[in-house]
């Protein structure tokens, strides 16, 4: 480990510091750090987590089930350590650029899309403890996590939603999340700092079975067709952001701990 | 310099032994690095080079003219270390899983789309002394340079090149370089082991002033209304990936040096 327990305490308490009424154990999570990656020291024969993590972001590897297990380690410090907050700034602030070019109508029309998973909330508190994305998908406990609305806001994120609000571009939030959670998920986004948004749209009963990707693409048609522009779109997965109607500009946020198509 | 000029003159070594008749002036051209990267040292107050690399990777900093001054060192060392060839390895190596798991018909209608520059062959020799995209694209001395001839091979491209083949599936190489190349673009590819291929496609008078992303995607809707199917397509650049007909799967190699859109 050659980051110290107490730097990744500080750390995680940095990250969910914007959110309220939320108290995590932070030394019990990360306690559990460590026996997990003692195999990942070092370099790993005949596979580079860094390569993996490129390969991943840049859509190269899709369809994945699981982080490799001997790049849990290596996850792990990038999701806890400074290059994931790192990343995500300079992603946000070339949507900020962006943004801030544009000769904007004031009809009311624009909107920027926001995933929410590993896009506005952070569920890091989640996945520290279950392995970075190395363990299968397991619903019934992530539901149990999200359902208790704690999840702290992306800091970049969150800057970047309330630097669109004072261009009065309108913000909505499409989220693969179901219809069940959309009191815990209001809550929790107030909680943490965004306040206001046009719509937020959550995955219904009608899309049971469909991929994020046919899903997203058919909420977005519908955001067009009923007359807003979609300016910008940020998600964490390839699918918030590839299919139709993406938005004129389209920014995919770092994510090497799980794939949705 | 972290790295030593004598293991940057083994690595660049190494980089184009597989071509003929190449005979590059190694020790000038790396010695020109150094007075180059003197001012990019540690770490770069207000820019995250790791950072840049992964937005320009992921297509969210785009239509980008030059890499940023202060991290000439950082991309140089990333093409010139081992890094580079890391990433290339586990991209190609997850097109030849993914080639090799179809279950392919034998009516020799399948087809694998190449691009060139920085994908089958590379232009290190020349960006080594050129500040690695920091500089202006000069369309002379680059031309200068192409019409040599005497590009290497990227080792990893060649290598799922040759194991495509062995399933039957015709290679088609499409290039932004101009018709005026065609001979020497032969000549260059058949030098470093690329024998063989259905159609090299170069950029036709047709399509001067427009976008490569626009070339290469009316090139690929020909392919496809011709009765081939493009089962893959790899490219450095988006404009190789992104448009109409590309592909059932498609391969990002990476590229920090130049943005073409």
């Amino acid at each position: 480990m050659e980051i110290l327990p107490v730097a990744l305490v500080f750390f995680l308490a940095t990250i969910v510091s914007t959110t309220q009424g939320y108290e995590p154990v932070l030394t019990h999570h990360i306690h559990l750090l460590k026996p997990k990656t003692g195999g990942a020291r070092g370099s790993v024969p005949g596979l580079s987590c860094l390569s993996w993590r490129l390969a991943v972001e840049t859509n190269n590897i899709i369809n994945w089930k699981t982080v490799p297990a001997e790049c849990e380690g290596y996850v792990g410090h990038y999701m806890l350590g400074h290059q994931y907050r790192k990343d995500s700034k300079v992603i946000t602030n070339g949507a900020w650029l962006y943004a801030k070019s544009l000769n904007l109508t004031k009809d009311g029309k624009n909107v920027w899309v926001f995933d929410i998973d590993e896009t506005t909330l952070s569920n890091l508190p989640y996945y520290a403890v279950n392995g970075f994305g190395t363990e299968l998908y397991n619903a019934t406990s992530f539901d149990e996590w999200v359902l208790k609305g704690t999840a702290p806001a992306l800091p970049e994120s969150l800057k970047l939603y309330q630097k669109l609000l004072t261009l009065g571009v309108k913000v909505v939030f499409l989220t693969g999340r179901g219809e069940d959670k959309r009191n815990v998920t209001t809550t929790n986004l107030k909680n943490v700092g965004y306040h206001t948004w046009e719509k937020l749209i959550l995955k219904g009963s009608a899309y049971t079975g469909k991929t994020s990707y046919v899903y997203k693409s058919a909420e977005r048609t519908k955001l067009v067709k009923s007359g807003f522009r979609i300016i910008g779109n940020a998600g964490d997965q390839w699918s918030d952001i590839l299919g139709t109607n993406v938005g004129n500009r389209t920014f995919k946020l770092p994510d090497p701990m799980y794939y949705i198509s």
